[in-house]
Order: structure tokens, then C-alpha cells, then sequence
């Protein structure tokens, strides 16, 4: 599948969240250990934001991540308060910039790990559920984009968590009607530029592994002398398909169909149940 | 828009096609003299056939075709006696492998080059009248690969004109009730492996030009000199959106809406009417 | 051979000057008006500085400026007080990041539109000179990155233009005593996060086109209604392989055999004569 | 570092080599168990020779193999009886194409898995000891490229052992003069369209693996149901970094500090030692 991560707090070098740590996304792109495929080379993306724009920046390619030389530069040169970034592994589908993510509509950024099993069988029927003035987005073929344009055709941006979970929903429905027992498997994050919903779950509740990071003023104490930690913010968040590091204390698990959101202020953790539909 | 060239006769080398010509696609894509671009460069494709496989091979890539080592190796290597080749020149759409022609299923090959006009307003449409059984074939986001599905799937392997007359047809019609004035723009090849089928037509019947070589026993008699066309059978035959040069006598002009057969024996010219839909 | 653009003044972001005029780089890419070719699809690159870092970022690519995502992407987020751009039309040599502009040392950027002719000749002998302890960098096969570690060699963080100045004599030298006539044709500029230096010169005297942009002051005057025109400090500069677009009074021609300076206060324009070695 | 095959013998679609095996080359791009790197995803090439050319053809790009839809299609179409096949893991040189292997000289082809220890710091040093005449050639910056170009400039055409020898001897009396303990490891085959010469050496005498297979006619005795094996003709061979599968017998490994010659009639196996230089 593959492995991403959301940064949400205050700005940081995209370097000093995306190449230094010790077990970071890049090196997860070579030697991932709790995904299910230990290489994630077949594209990758970065989305982040940036002062006076409300629309994010994507930087996306098809090559693996860990050399590209422009992730690099840019990871050298960007500071952003939040920004997502994702390396991919293709069970199949075209290697092609259309395909990688984060996906953005408007200020909106997405992006996933998981899959729908059965997708080609389903895939026309799930489709013809985007709402028709999304459609001419669509550019790619990977399930994740349709499940952003699912989530956008039911209100994702006038409340994210019910938007996902009609998706979900949809998506499990259409897939049992197929004959599939367990139709969705996904960790998925979500931002509007302000605020980050992260989802954990699956149709067979044995969900793709999510983690985020601990306070960062409860890490301080444990570890007062890591530099890094006291320029944060207290409310700076990370959430990661795998922890970046062995750092006792930095890493909680996202708990099993839940959604976490990332806001300023106190974030939450909430169940995460789409409807029977 | 874009340039093609399809080739039937007499096993050659590619590059006697591909490069030697004075004005070949391959100098079309830097300098097309009759296109509505006069760059080329937003990727190419080549599909050949071989000896023992019906199924035709494809290389594609993004970049331009005037400086594609591997078209270039390829070029030197392969000889085929039938074979399509295409550069494109993206109207807006992503510059990806699966938006490259020639378009390919099963032993059939399909390249296009011009435009259905407001293709962004009626793609959902159209997609939905695609086969659901070819629908996971499809990959990419051009009106071409639309146009071609629909083709295949209107018979396209049991007669060719029809499906493709009942194509464009259908193009019209959902254009023109969205209040597209001229819907469809298009020269086109498609081809089994054994015979190729050439179309040039337009709504406006204004259509972009197409050019077929004539007839090389007539060739070698205003030529003898001219060694290469001794080393061809009589019956082979180009088709190309421009000609390669300007050899006196060469190249005759595909009639507006008409269509051609190149075939063992006698090949065909025929009138081209999408039905009235 | 290419086409390049410099840019030395107010923060802008990058689309205002990449994107935005009416013959912009971009369009150049496809329609140079005034270049060798018409066509300059064979790489690009941008370098920009950032504030915090002494250190240009680079984003450089193979394909086509004029279809890349990520370049559209970049443009539209970040802003500079100074970078490079440049369009990339090949003479033969391979299309590859390693020989995209601009070029880089530590704070300094270089690019280069021209030839030495006859560089496959004394490519290596020209590579000898270069300083031993910079030949690790050289990552690429044109005659323009051997230039730069030329002038690096000679100087060229001491006092640039004395260190471009013997490069180039050094050039004419070694393709001279090869029995090449005029073994230097160049506009190029270079910068060390400061200051711009721009040279036009070729050894017939017939240099490429180089063209600056007049003082905003001026425009103003002239054209008080060009809101753009009124963000700008007085002092901000472009150099252009030429013009990006028609407005009157905007561009002058930098004049043959010489080598301005962009820098707060007053820029300058000296004549540039190499030593005869 | 790398993971290559050469085959020599009965000509074969690509595919029943490059991909059908168990453990083939393409899956050791993603999960090499041999190599120093468990990833070979920093481009790949093939390289193999057609009917009526000496010269042999490339195809290389620099993203992944196992993603690559143009080695898909070739491995489909193209049948050769020699060709070469080679994964690259970058450690730190440029990805880009002119970095892949294999390298070609007019009828030669060329291909290594290993490393010259300290090459930064005397690649000037060798590449000055290359010939003039071929200098030219250089378009990478692999120590491979330097690696082949000595073996020319050594009389590779010549006596080809007798070229690697020096070419060996000279890298490791350079690396020496400069500290280096163990200036060479190398697994590399050579070709000119008729033999191969493959070699397994390393200044520290703890090489890289190397495994050739063992004769086709013993391999049928022991596997009389596998109907691959009956195709083959007895001579033919295959060498590769790490073997393809588990078949018992199947595979036997180069000694080492050796080189074999597959050719007509009986191969040869050798001991190789550079001179002391």
C-alpha cells in the first residue's frame, strides 16, 4: 500500500520532519516496517501551505521519493505549518503524477493508505456516485481519488467526519452488493488548511497501522534535551502511518475505526461507525 | 492537436520511417508545418506488431519524442510490417503514459488526433455509455481513449466503419445536446494487425488533414532512383497526418469525410456518415 | 541553444514574472521568437533564494517547462527576491536533470545560453583545467557546467568579473589552438545571492540576444496605469534572453562585448573584454 | 549497489527470463536477498542484440524496473540470443539515464555490480587516464563508466581479460597511491555480440556474488518435466547476481577473484589477478 504522514503546528523546515528523523518517510519509502509492502517507490507527493495562499502547494512525481533531488531542494527551502506528504506502493494501477498523492480540490487536501478490494469490479458504479460537476476532476485511477471525490460529493466541507463515513458507508455498500465481504481497508487524512481529521479503519476492523505524536510538552519532560522539541508549540501535531523513531513516549496509536481531528485548542478522538446503509 | 502515421506493407525498419524522412514525425514534433501546434512535445507513443504475437507492442513515454533515447534505440532495432506511431501535443490534459496513443486492446490499436469540443462538459456522459466490462480499461483522461472505448464498444472487431460511424454519431448527438455547435474533430487509425482503417472527419467538415502515400509501383516509375522504394511491395502504404517530405507525386490527400482501407489487395476509399442519431 | 531570465528586486512571486506576461519564459518555451530554436523543450530549471538560506533551492527537470505540474505548482507559493530561470534546448547532449539550469556552488548560481564550439573536441582538455578540488561536482556533460567551474576556478567568489573573463579567454585559447575560429558564444549571468552579474559575448561578435528591463521609475511614468508596475521597488531588474513581452519603452539591448551589474544602489554596465591569453 | 544477468544461448523472449522466474531479476528490484541493498530502484537497463546489427540495443530509464511499463511490453515482444539486464541501486551519483547500465561501444556492451571505494576522490585521476578519443563519450558520472572506458582505452576489443586486468590493476594502484585499502569490487560482464566475459574479483578477495548456471543438458536429466529446459539449447547460459530460484542444481557460483568466457563450444573459467602495478 503506502505510508504518509500530517504535520499540523508551528512552521517547520518540511527537512526536519521529512529527512531527519531516523526512521522518516523517506526511509519508510525503502524500507517501510509495518506496511504491507516494504517498498514505497512508485511515486510520492507533498501538499503543504503557505502564508497568503489558501490553496496548497502539491509537488508530486513518479519516481520514488528517496532520490529525488527536487523533494530534497524543496524539503531544504519550505516552511509550512501543515502539510501532508505520502509515498506510494501501486498494487497495479499507472505510475502517473494523477495518481499520487495528496489529491486538492480547492483548499482542500486528501490523501490515504488502504485500498478497495475489488475495486476494478466496482469502480464504473462508484464513479457514477461522484457528483457530476467533480467529475471533469478526476484525472487518475486509483480508488483514493475516488473516495476524495466521494467524500466531497457528500459534504466535506460542511462537516468532515460525517462526509467520510457516508463514503465508507457507500463504499461497503456497493461492495457487498458485488459479493465482497470486506470492501474497505483505509488510514485517511483530510485538511481544509485549518484543521486535520485523520480516520482509521477498516471493513474487516483490522485496519492499516496509524500513530500519532504524544503532546509536545509531555515529550519535553521526557526528553529535555532534544532541541528539536523546544522550538514546538505545545498543540504541534504529526500523524503517521509508522512511528519516525524509537523515541520512548513520542508515539500513541490511532485506536481501531476512530477519527482524530487537529485543531487549535484541544484536539479529539472520536469512534469512527459509517452507517449501515 | 496532434501528429500520427500509420504504416502497412513490406517489414521495415522504423527508422526508415521514424527519422530518415526529411520532414518525419520525429521533425513534426519540433516543427509541425500544417498542425494547429507546431510543437509536438506532451509525449508519443509507437505500437509495432511481431513475428508469433497478435498483440501489438507499445512504447510510450512523457517526454518528447525528439529526444527519446529509447524511441531512438528502438528506431534502429525493430522492424515491423505494421505499425502505428504518435505525438502528442496536449490541449490541457495530463501529460501521463496512459494519456499517450496509440490506445490498445487485446490485438486492436487505435490512435487520434484532433478534439471532441467540450470534452470536459460530456466526458461523464460518454464515459457512461463505454461498456462497463471495458470500463476498467480505462486509465487515462483524453477524449482519444474515450472515443476509442466506445468504438470497441459498438463492435469495432466486427466491423469497424459502423462502430466507428456509430462513435461519432454518438459523440454528436450528446455534444449537440449540450449545445456543442461542432462536438467531434477528428482523423483517426485503427487497426487489428492485419488491416488498417483511416478516418478523417469533422462535425464543421473541416477536419484536420491526412495525407496517404500512393501507390510505389506508380512512385518507382517517377523515382527509380530512389533506392528505398525498390525495397518495398507494391501494396505499401502510409498514412500521415502530414507528409514526410516533398517527393513529387507522393502523397494524395484523404478526401473529407471518407475513409480508407489498407488491406491485402485492393485497398478502399468509402464515404464517412455517422448516422443522424 | 536556450533561453534564460533573471530576476533581482522586490519579493514577487514567481508566476508574476514566469507565467504572467504576455511572452513569458514559458511561452518561449514553445515560441521563442528570437532563439536559435524555436522550440526550447529539452529541460528546465529554476533557483531561487529563500530568506534564511544562503543557499539557492533548485527545481530542474527534464520535460517541457511548458507542461510541468510542479514548476505551475512552485510559481504559484513561492515568492523571491531573486532567481533564475531557464528553458533548455539541447545541441546533442543528453537530456538529463545533471545538465538543466542553473548551476550551483554553495550560494552561487550560474546559466548559460550559448555554445563553445566544438566542445566535444576540448571538452576534456578544458576539464583539466578545471581546479581539481571542484571536479567531484561535475555531475553533467555540457559545455556550460565546465564553464562555471571555469570561472569558480578562476575566481569567481573573489571578483566575477574577472573570473568569467578568464574563463573566457581560456576558452578561446584552447579552441583556438584546435583550429576552431570563434570558439565562444555566451549571454550568461551568475549570482551570489546579491548581486546578479549578466555578460553578453561570443567570440565573432555576434552574440546572442540580451535584453534588461529600464527602471521601474521610468515605466511608471510611462505607463501609470500597469498596477504591476507600482508593487515593484525602483530598483528591481530583469535580464532576458528577450523580451517577454511588447511594452514600450520597457527593454533595452544589452550591448555586445559587455557585462552589467545588478546591486542596491546603482547597477552598472562595463564592457567585457577577455584577455587575449 | 546493483544486481545484473547476462544470457547467452538459444534466442528467448526477453520475458522467460526477466520475468518468469520465481526470484527474477525484476523481483529482486524490489527485494534483492544478496545484495548489499535490499532495493534496486534507481533505474535499470537492458541491453540485447537483434538479427542483422552489431550493434547492440538499449533500453534504460531511471525510474524503477518493476514498475516499467516499456521493459514490460519489450520483454513481451523482443526475443534475442545474448542480451544483458541490469538493476541499479544508486549510492549517491545522479539517477539518470545516462548513469544505467549497461554502457555500449559500437558492438560492445558493459555492465557492473560494485564500487570503486573512494571514487570521489580519484575519479579526476582515472578519467584523465581514459583515451582522448573516447572521452567524448562520458555522459555519466558512475565509476562503471570510467571502469569500461579504461578497459577500452586498455585493449577491451584486444584481449578482453587481459583489458579488465589492467583496467583493475590501474584503479587499484590509483586508489592506493591515495589510502584507499581496498580500492575494487566489482562483478562485471562484457560482450561483443558473440562471448561474454564475466568477472568476480574485488581488492579485498570478499566479492560480490556471482552465480552462473550449470549445463542445460545435466539440468534436463534432473528436471525432465520442466519444459522450458527443452527449448534450450545445451550451451545455453545464464550469469546473475543472485540466482533466479530454487531449483536444486540449477545454479553454481563464480569463484573468486575469476572470470568465465561464455562462447561456442566449451566455456572457460580462469583465475584473474591484476598485476601488480
Amino acid at each position: 500500500m503506502c505510508r504518509w504522514l500530517a504535520y499540523w503546528g508551528t512552521p517547520v523546515l518540511l527537512d526536519t520532519i521529512l529527512y531527519k528523523p531516523e526512521h522518516s518517510l523517506i526511509d519508510q519509502s525503502l524500507h517501510s516496517k509495518l506496511g504491507v509492502e516494504t517498498t514505497n517507490g512508485d511515486g510520492f507527493g507533498i501538499g503543504w501551505y503557505s502564508p497568503g495562499n489558501t490553496t496548497p502547494a502539491l509537488l508530486r512525481d513518479v519516481g520514488p521519493a528517496w532520490n529525488n533531488r527536487n523533494l530534497r531542494e524543496l524539503a531544504d527551502h519550505v516552511r509550512s505549518p501543515l502539510f501532508f506528504a505520502h509515498i506510494r506502493a501501486s498494487t497495479g494501477t499507472a505510475v502517473q503524477q494523477s495518481n499520487c498523492h495528496p489529491f486538492r480540490h480547492g483548499r482542500w487536501m486528501f490523501m490515504h493508505n488502504g485500498a478497495i478490494d475489488g475495486f476494478p469490479l466496482i469502480r464504473r458504479e462508484l464513479t457514477l456516485l461522484v457528483d457530476p460537476s467533480l467529475f471533469p476532476e478526476l484525472e487518475g485511477t486509483t480508488d483514493s481519488e475516488v473516495m476524495f471525490h466521494l467524500a466531497l460529493t457528500y459534504g466535506l466541507d460542511r462537516d468532515p467526519p460525517a462526509a467520510v463515513a457516508e463514503m465508507a458507508a457507500v463504499v461497503e455498500r456497493v461492495g457487498r452488493a458485488h459479493g465482497i465481504e470486506h470492501p474497505l481497508q483505509m488510514t485517511l487524512a483530510v485538511t481544509d488548511g485549518e484543521r486535520v481529521w485523520t480516520f482509521r479503519y477498516s471493513s474487516a476492523h483490522a485496519s492499516r497501522s496509524l500513530f500519532y505524536s504524544n503532546r509536545v510538552d509531555a515529550l519535553r519532560r521526557l526528553h529535555p534535551d532534544i532541541a528539536f522539541l523546544r522550538e514546538l508549540s505545545e498543540e504541534s501535531r504529526l500523524v503517521v502511518s509508522e512511528p519516525l523513531g524509537d523515541l520512548p513516549g513520542a508515539w500513541s496509536e490511532v485506536p481501531e475505526s476512530s477519527y482524530g481531528v487537529i485543531q487549535p485548542g484541544l484536539d479529539e478522538m472520536h469512534r469512527f461507525a459509517p452507517a449501515a446503509a
